[in-house]
Formats: C-alpha cells, structure tokens, sequence
C-alpha cells in the first residue's frame, strides 16, 4: 500500500464531499431565478464542483484501504474537506463580483463553513439576493458538517480530540453499529429545529427569505445577517425567537435526540447542559444590571440586549441585537471573556466549550478535595462517566493551548500595525467561531479594512478553531508526512 | 487535641517569624542612625512585633503537636506570615509619614515582601534614606523567605502545591534528612549573591547605600528601587550588572547549590533552565530588533534595553532601564504576554513559571505523539524524573486557574472604573509579583491614583501569586475551617 502517507486515500472522500457543494450551489440557482438574478455564479461553481469532486472521486479505494483509515487519515481528510469547501464556496462570490479579491472571498467562505459569521462586506443589503442566500447556506452545510463529524464521524474513528465527546459513552454504546441512522436522525433534528424557526420567525411579519437565511444563520451558530443591522433592526419578538435558537443550537444535539425519544432522564443527567444554564443565566443577569443601572435603560430592553448578546457569544454565533461597544467598558470586557467560553459539545457552537471548563473546575475540586484527604483518590467524573487521565490531561492542555495560540496570534496582528483590542478581539471571535469583536471590528463595523496577512491569518484561526486545533495542527507537524 | 482547625498551632511558628521582623526592623535604626534620621518608626514598629511575637511565641507546642502539623495548617501558617509580615512591615511607613494612609502603607509593604515591587510613591527620593533601606530589605527578606520555604519547607511537608519542586527528587532525597543545613547553605549563596552584586554595583560607582538597595531588590527579584528614574539613569555597565544578576535571581536556587559543590552535570541536565535560557534569548532578540528596526536605536542601546526589560519582567522583578510603553505597540505586547511567563522554580522570581509552562508543551508534544503512535504511552519527564498524573494534572489546572483569576480580578477592576489596559495589566503584574505594568502604570508611573478597593484587590493578589494560589485559596473553602 502506498505508505507516502495515505493523501491518496483522502481523494474519494473529499470527492464525495463536494458533491454535496455542487449540489447546495445549484440548488442557489433556484433562488437567482426567483428573484430574478445571474445564476452563472452558481451555475459555473456548482460544475466546476462536480467536475473536481468526480475527479477526486476516481482514485475509488477498496474496502480495506476504507478500513486501514488511521486518526492522521482523518485529519487530513476532515482539514481538506473545510479548506475545499471554503475554496469552491468563495467561487461565486468572485465570480458574481459580489466580493472583490480573492482573499476577501476566501475569508468569508470559511467564515462561513466554519460558522463563524465575520465578514468582510461593508454593505450587505446591495448584493443579490441569492448571493445572500448562499453565504448563509455555507453556515447551515458547516454547522450540520460539524455535527455529524463531532457526533457521528469522530468517535467511531475514535479520535483523540473528539473523545470530549465520547463521554457520553451510552450514546456511543448506540451510534456505533448504525452510524448512518443516527447522522440522519441527527440531521432530521437539524432540519427541524430550522423549519420551526423560520415558521416562529414569519408569525414575526420577518419575510421567508430573511427567515430563512436567518434560521440557517442560527441553528449553525453562526451569525451572517442578510441585513446590515443583524438582528438590531427587528420587533423584540424577533429577538427572543433568535435567542431561544441560538440558545438551542448551542446544546449538544444529542440532547435534542433524547428529547426526542423522551429520554428525559439522560438529559437531567447532563451536567454539561446545565453548567452551560447556569453560565448563561449567571452573567446575563450580571449584563441586564450594568445596562439597566449604568446605562438607564428600560429592565426589558437590559434584559433583552444583555441576553442575546451573552447567548449570541457563548453560543459563537455572532449576531447583533445592539452594538455592546457603547456599554460600559466594564460589560464589553465581560463579553470580550466570555468569547473564551463556547457552547456544548456536539452542537454547533465553536470556542473552548462548556464541558472543558467543566472538567477544569471538576480539576481544581478534587485537588482541593484531596488535600483535605490525601487518601481519597476520586475519579473524575462528567455525565456519570468517568474521565480518564488521559482525556483529562487532553482537555487541561487543550485550554492552555488555545490561549496560546490566541496569544501568539495577538502579537503577530499586533505587529502588522493592528491596534490590540483589534487584534485580540478578531483572534478571539475567530477562534471561537463568533464573529463580531471588539475595537474597529465591533457588532457594527467587519474585517474589510484589515490588511490581507491579517485576513488569512484569521481565516486559518476559523478552521483551527472549528475543527479544534489538534486535527488541523497535526497535519504541521513533519513526523505527519513521513513514513 | 483542639480540632477548631489547628489554628493556635500556628501561633509560636507565626510568632517566631516575626522575630526576624523585629530584627531587621531594630537594624533599620542603625541606617537611620548613620543618616542622622528619626529611629522612632523603627524603634516602635521592630518593639510592637517583638511584643506581639512573644505573645504569640507562647502558645508553645509540643512536639506531638509539631509532629501532627498537616498541609493544611502549612498553608495556614505560611499565608498568615506573609500577611503578618505586610502588617509590621507597614508600620514605620506609616509612623515616619513616609507614607500616608494604612492601605497605601499595606500595599507598599505587601508588595516588599512579596517581591513584586509596584509601588504607589510619586516621588521616591524625598523620603528619608532609612525609609528606603526598610523597603528594599522587605524584598530581601520576602526573597529569601520564598526559597526557603519552597526549598526547604514545603517539600518536607509533601504540599501539593509545590510539589513542582520535588521532581528534583534527588536533592529532596538529600534535602530530607538535613533541612537546616540546606537551609543555611541556600541562605550563604543568597547572601553570596548579594554581595558580589554590591561589589559590582560599587565598581561602577554607585554608591554605597543605593548598592545595597539595589541589590536586595534584584536578588530577591524585587524591583523597588531608591531611585525614581530605577536602573535607567545609570550607566550600561550598572544595567548589565543588575541584568545579570536578575538572570541569575529567576534560576533555581538548588542549581547555584550544585554550581557550588561543582556537581555540573546536575546543572547541565536542569531542562527548566535550558528552556528559561532559551526563552529570555528568542524574546530578547525580538525585542532588539524591533528596536533597532523601529525605534533607529544604536543596535548596543536597543540590545541593552530590550534584555534589560525581558529578563526584568520574566524573572518578575520589574526594574526599568527604558520606559516600554513608548516602544512599538507590538513590542509592548510582548512584554504583556511575558508577564505569564515567571522564571525558574525553586528561584525569588514570581509567575506562571518556566516548569509549568514545560511541563505543557511536553504534554502536547506527548500527545501529537501518541496520535501517531497510539500504544506508545510514555511517561511525561521533566529533569529526568517522572511527573506523576497528579503533579501533571495540578500543573496544568494551575496555569488555567491562573489565567482564570487573572481574567476575572481584571473585570473586577474595570468594573471600579479603571481602564482596560491598567486594570489587566495591573493585576498581571501583581500576580506574577513583577511590579510597573501598561497603561497609567507603566514602568515611569505608579499605583497611587487607584482606587483604595483596587489597592487592597492588588495586595491579595500579590499575596496569592507569591504563595502559588492554591496555598491562599484553600483558606477560603468552608470546609477548611471545619472539623
């Protein structure tokens, strides 16, 4: 077998996972000619799409090279995957001339695909409608792909930066032997979650094609906007409807599938679920004080603009009900931390994650405990299942890491002439998959003025984050390549 | 045996120590004496602790009771000495009116002892000369204090949170049996340190007085200096005496020891060491071409400059030879970001430290490795001997913790009104134990014009990195003071 690692061996799948592209691209044409727009952008991405997808698809592996598949196979297969989306989603943004350069194109595709929902456009509301629809089409194929590889994919290859998730081993214990039903019923929570939005947000007087983009925008947690406002420009209902999706979409979707099969148990078990509440809850009402005693706003409007913005960041969405950069500086600073948070694992939502943090004060618990009582060693528990060392030390690294990697990223924005809130706050919102942040790239301004390093740094900063750090880092590493 | 938490074991230990107060308070009169100065605040101060720790003094143990001292009581004793020390040590501040206000007083004296070095005085140099001397000999004493007790101390006492230091197992081995021999032989070579500092600092004709100054603050990687301009009004031979030995300061004390009894191979086999050398290097010589670059400084003056203010703020102990805030923004990022990094353990200089930032990358690099290799599961080294899961596990909680206490004490500031870039730059400083920060408490300002509550927010966390965190905060568990 070909040893030169198995790059040949990733050929057919990412093929497959173009088709998929090809398919979301023509299905845009629809859309151009509803509203009477070019469907050559679409046209001629969706059969460049096909052509290289069925090119790619050619090098067919047999059975056993399928099942020779190793942990570096999947990396590289799922890092490829995210970077051929991002290049063929950018095509008709470059094509329509919607966006121009193909750095800006680029950097909005994967902001797309990786949910993370910053952009580069100055003007949203003058492009063509379709063109709209499917920048936010590239949120609802990513946020779906990270699912079905976070829940599905991953724990059946079984690994290493996934296995957060394989905690919940009894779902495992199932997935298992019928990963296809699973990643269909998963998806079927998915669409619905996404047909029940747009429905709530049309009884809103919302129009079905700003609903549509809007719920595609939520569910995947990530934040395009067909409206130059976001979501600042819409009835409060509107808002509390967004807010009750975003909030949904950052709970592990295996949760909603216990809902489903009135499983309730199992999820009044998750401790994940309800750390992730408490969160929530605890620093928006912290929010909804400083902007009703510091700000004299209205308790509703506080408890509305705190609530959405604070769900909108930890779920790594990225909309915008108000632009928090005039709150005091004491709340910006609350959700500039909380851009470290993240949603749960196996949902949508990007950053450090509910469940890390969990683990780390699980951590920090116990030392205190057993210096109390040195000779109580207790296991590590999370969702009743234990944690092992080796999971454990991952995790504890893995956050470590991630603020290094912020770090570092800061100084080498800083050094291209980037102002430091600036570049902190876009390194962070990336990361995570937010989208907005802080300085010249707050909820009302983008990245259009950033210099173009700066644009491909954070679109690498998008993928490192959403496919979390270790799968796309592995594949820098020299020993990767060799053998 | 009283259970009431062994609170009145603590007693005679804490009274004991504040004889060496008392001590170095009495001969502070002889500096006052020499400078025809008041000895009063001397005098009352060093006569009230000697009062005070013969009272406490006579709680006498018994040596069951010393015998049945647990980790718990440690921590008791050793936060209760450091704060007792800040106490006494605030007292002729506050008698001579050097300084006015019990907080301010608290907070100078605080940050002596704890070797940080942030001072809230606008002018230095009118106050009296044995003023001075009291406050650089704080740093002495809290320097030497540190090492000794987490050297000799803590690892006889098996506490959790130093046992970063035990991996140098093979000195414990030594250390165990003849605590106090190590004890005094630590002590000669910080005192041989010293010496030799002065001597040089006198070479390039400093005078006596500020020789000694300086050279308590440096050794103890302090930082106040008698100056108001510190080390930036001397000549290049003074700033590269005080840079070398502040390099020497942030090295593990155990390895001058081997230096000592010529045992190289020790030395040369020390990983911390070779990765702190490393570190001040690649960030030394980044900072000394963005100055020479940027700033069109001589390339000398821009080498000098940029390792003085490395080694300053890595081995925490804030002397400034330049004033860094007009420096490029990226270069002044840096020396942010270097405020997490703290030097070597077992040394005076204060931080995150090098061995847990090792400690880090080797379980990343583990855990790249056994991606590639899943069965090699390999034992995490450092200096050669094994780092138990536990020590590994405490390690990595602790950096979390400490960006964790760093990130929501920064809140807390701003949330007093404080700006941004002061507020967390402050608190890095003052956990780290480093002294000037960014913003309106850079290296040519002060701490005066915070707040008092943010005066005393500072203190505690000077108090809690000094101590390693975990020491402090077990105290405010409930269940600390129960049973």
């Amino acid at each position: 077998m070909d040893k030169v690692l198995n790059l040949r061996l990733s050929f057919p799948i990412v093929g497959k996972s173009l088709f998929i592209i090809a398919f979301a691209l023509f299905s845009c044409t629809f859309v151009a000619l509803l509203f009477s727009e070019p469907v050559t952008p679409f046209l001629y991405s969706g059969l460049i799409a096909t052509v290289v997808g069925f090119s790619l698809y050619g090098f067919k592996n047999t059975k056993s090279q399928i099942e020779s598949l190793t942990k570096k196979d999947a990396s590289l297969i799922v890092s490829f995957s995210w970077v051929f989306f991002s290049l063929f989603g950018a095509m008709p943004y470059m094509i329509s001339h919607a966006i121009p350069g193909f750095i800006n194109a680029f950097f909005e595709s994967m902001s797309g695909f990786t949910t993370t929902g910053a952009s580069i456009l100055t003007d949203i509301e003058v492009l063509p409608k379709s063109i709209l629809f499917w920048r936010s089409l590239t949120h609802w194929i990513g946020g779906i792909g990270i699912i079905v590889l976070v829940i599905v994919i991953m724990p059946s290859l079984n690994m290493g930066s996934y296995n957060l998730f394989t905690y919940e081993s009894s779902v495992q214990e199932k997935i298992q032997p019928k990963i296809r039903a699973v990643g269909r019923r998963l998806m079927f929570i998915y669409v619905l979650l996404t047909v029940a939005e747009i429905f709530l947000l049309m009884l809103g007087n919302m129009s079905l094609f700003e609903s549509v983009c809007h719920a595609f925008g939520t569910v995947a947690t990530g934040g395009f906007s067909p409206k130059n406002t976001s979501i600042a420009g819409y009835s409060p209902y509107i808002q509390y409807v967004v807010m009750i999706f975003m909030f949904l979409a950052g709970v592990n979707f295996v949760l909603h599938y216990y809902l489903f099969k009135r499983e309730f148990k199992k999820i009044r078990q998750n401790e994940e679920l309800k750390f992730y509440f408490f969160v929530v809850l605890i620093i928006g009402f912290i929010l909804t004080f400083s902007l009703y005693f510091k700000m004299d706003k209205p308790f509703e409007e506080s408890f509305r603009e705190a609530f959405f913005q604070i769900i909108s960041i930890v779920t790594c969405t990225g909309f915008a009900s108000a632009d928090y950069l005039l709150w005091p500086s004491f709340a910006w600073m609350i959700i500039f931390l909380a851009m470290f948070l993240g949603g749960s694992t196996g949902s949508t939502a990007g950053g450090i994650k509910m469940a890390r943090h969990l683990v780390f004060f699980k951590n920090i618990k116990r030392f205190f405990r057993q210096l109390q009582s040195p000779n109580a060693i207790k296991n590590l528990k999370l969702n009743n299942n234990i944690v092992s060392d080796q999971n454990n030390r991952t995790i504890l690294s893995y956050i470590v890491l991630y603020f290094l990697i912020f770090s570092f990223s800061s100084i080498l924005l800083v050094a291209l002439g980037i102002d430091g809130k600036t570049a902190s706050s876009s390194v962070a919102t990336c990361m995570a998959g937010i989208g907005p942040g802080i300085g010249t790239v707050g909820p009302v301004s983008n990245f259009a003025h950033l210099p173009d390093i700066a644009k491909v740094i954070l679109s690498f900063l998008m993928l490192l984050g959403r496919l979390e750090i270790y799968t796309v880092i592995l594949l820098f590493f020299p020993n990767f390549w060799r053998k």
